[in-house]
């Protein structure tokens, strides 16, 4: 998958602040040992607001609290609140209270429902996450809150992160020709979508992926929201992989508050979600970019499968082999290693008319071996973009995920994460 | 699954040539840059021949031939031979017609009709096999053939293997009282079950491991063979992981010659199988030691479980993380993780009845965390034989699995294997 050149999108600079009337904040509240460790998302107005949380059957506090609100408040939020450095997880009724405690406080100082007030944590599994740091922050968080503070919020939310994963778009929602509606913020025709996301590690997301955050000035009905959410998130966070680990914390949400004076119909729907899976493909991959000990972006593309659901599943058993991210970090073009995977994938597969490229480079095809070439892919795969394509020989359908290679460099990390 | 400590059963020295009635060799064909290549294993007469093959879709060429040879000669087997340095894999009609060659002057050389000749390849999938050289070599092979030379045949089929893996038994198999039946060779109330395998990387079987060889003297019906094979691989071979890795060229063969005189019928037939799991299970944890780049064995207890095949879900799960993997390398008693995994292992999964153990050592039990214990855990996992139990508060059934640790050096070896 990937999106389209379409005239009613623009990639602009920016974040969750990008979009009207949203305001952020990130500050330090010795959650972890330095640094930014808790970020404020204010909407000015009460936003609609759909979500994905992870499916992992050990969910965090913060994803069941969030839950709960998003439930009561009836789909609406003003505020959300993150750490990072400690996931509140496995914390059982204790973690819970500091879950609700947290956006007790924070719609105190809001000034809202608490039901308004979503919650995000990532960090440590297993480690109690002391509310007072939190009650002392949030005051400076307020203060600190602005239009031009989406990148401090993007540094707060991070852990292994090597850098911040934010992006917008300024996308076209209604009928006028060519580019007119691109006048700049204020313009009635058009609407910003912006995002931030953290993750590197733990990364394999069933249903979202690690701690994402999206925003639109565009005003969408709940239904067309939560739709349009899973639409994107499907062939963006959820066709990554960085180590085939599903944590207990992953979450996307997405606030629409209005403030464009634009509104999302079915007229526009397929532009909103356009411009939704462009800002959610960008904070994707730059988390495949920044997974733990990552020095390659490897693209994944699964093509003559019999189904798109099997395509999706042989894409993901090469993205997670470890012989393939290995090779590829060494720059070896071990196209039997593809081979190997997409045989035991447990997907239809057909040796004879099977077919591996690295770049365009062919390797392998009608079930004969191209050595020829292992030159040519050997020089390609220096390179830190690599895309590799597999033919299954079985049909027509086709899907793509990205992962990155595996180093020493992320042993090290995981080996050592808590010492 | 542990063995049991029956009174039938004891373990020996030895490997596929300690049953009556069996040679082997190992010499170098050359097909390797240096060393041994070529192993070559003879019954002195007509053995009755069980195997299971890799369930990968891309089955490599000798794979192909030998479920061919044992369909044409109805399960009866003299000779198998076994070359490393090439899997013969994704070779297409040439490569089958060097598996095909391989076995034809195998049997020449030994006197047996071809489809008596089982063939096994293993090492880089892609790559021809030079049947000329497997042909020079064979005479020297057939020359070099002994009964003491079982441990020559265990090197010879060794790839990145960091050392060979024997084992024997002999169990009684009649109703003789006490040890009588132990007397030693040639006693008629006792067989001896011996075996040799190889496998380092790309190791999680679907359906057998890479490479092994078991031998028996004891005399069994086709029928009741390939049922004990298979009961005997369920709980050994096929519950084991190095990397997840899923081979083209799996297999695990079993000769059973009758050169003892003793018989398998019904009533000895649970006494076989103990001693073929016995054998199979000291093969399969030695390829597990023996993972690429590995320092500890990791054996992997789930209880607690709705079901037996959710029970060896998760417990494959745990044993494939990554991050466990790592943890465990690192010598960090993350407990986290493990809960982190079987909440996403698409099983049954109750939080607040879950239980982690690493060693005796209690660190999460009724959704609450006991990092009291950390210290003491944390002075365990500086061995080298790990035991980790996952209790998934859901049920009574259990399964044990058995892994490695994930090390930089795995990233080493994979990252240069062909450089």
């Amino acid at each position: 998958m990937t999106v389209p050149a379409v005239t009613t999108l623009e990639t602009i600079a920016g974040g969750v602040t990008t979009p009207q009337g949203f305001r952020a904040a990130g500050v330090s509240a010795g959650i972890k040992a330095t640094g930014l460790d808790l970020a404020l998302l204010v909407s000015d107005r009460p936003a609609t607001a759909a979500a994905v949380f992870t499916t992992n059957r050990a969910q965090a506090a913060p994803v069941l609290v969030s839950v709960e609100h998003l439930s009561r408040s009836g789909g609406v939020a003003r505020a959300v609140v993150v750490n990072s450095g400690c996931a509140n997880a496995c914390t059982g009724e204790a973690g819970l209270a500091v879950a609700h405690g947290m956006a007790a406080e924070t719609a105190r100082i809001v000034g809202c429902p608490a039901e308004q007030v979503l919650v995000a944590s990532t960090g440590v599994i297993g480690v109690g996450l002391e509310l007072a740091k939190i009650e002392r922050a949030l005051p400076r968080a307020m203060s600190a809150l602005g239009a031009d503070q989406g990148p401090q919020a993007a540094l707060a939310i991070m852990t292994t992160d090597p850098f911040p994963k934010e992006a917008a778009v300024r996308v076209k929602l209604d009928g006028l020709d060519g580019l007119d509606g691109f006048g700049g913020p204020g313009g009635t025709a058009a609407a910003i979508v912006g995002g931030m996301a953290k993750g590197s590690g733990m990364i394999e997301p069933m249903m979202a992926t690690m701690l994402g955050f999206v925003t639109t000035d565009a005003a969408v009905p709940l239904p067309l929201l939560q739709r349009a959410l899973g639409a994107a998130v499907n062939d963006t966070f959820n066709a990554i992989t960085v180590d085939g680990e599903c944590s207990t914390n992953d979450c996307v949400m997405l606030l629409a508050n209005g403030a464009s004076g634009v509104t999302v119909d079915q007229s526009s729907y397929d532009a909103f979600v356009e411009a939704l899976r462009a800002v959610c493909l960008k904070l994707a991959l730059g988390i495949v970019r920044g997974g733990e000990g990552a020095t390659k972006l490897i693209t994944v593309t699964v093509t003559g499968s019999a189904s798109a659901l099997e395509a999706r599943r042989a894409a993901k058993a090469i993205a997670n082999s470890l012989l393939v991210k290995t090779a590829i970090h060494g720059g070896d073009p071990n196209w039997g290693r593809l081979i190997a995977v997409a045989g035991r994938a447990g997907v239809a597969f057909e040796l004879s008319r099977a077919a591996v490229s690295i770049g365009s480079i062919a390797l392998f095809a009608s079930g004969r071996p191209h050595d020829e070439n292992t030159p040519a892919a050997a020089e390609y795969l220096k390179g830190t973009d690599i895309d590799v394509s597999v033919d299954l020989g079985a049909g027509t359908a086709a899907s793509t995920v990205w992962t990155c290679d595996l180093s020493a460099e992320y042993v090290k990390i995981n080996a050592e994460y808590r010492t």
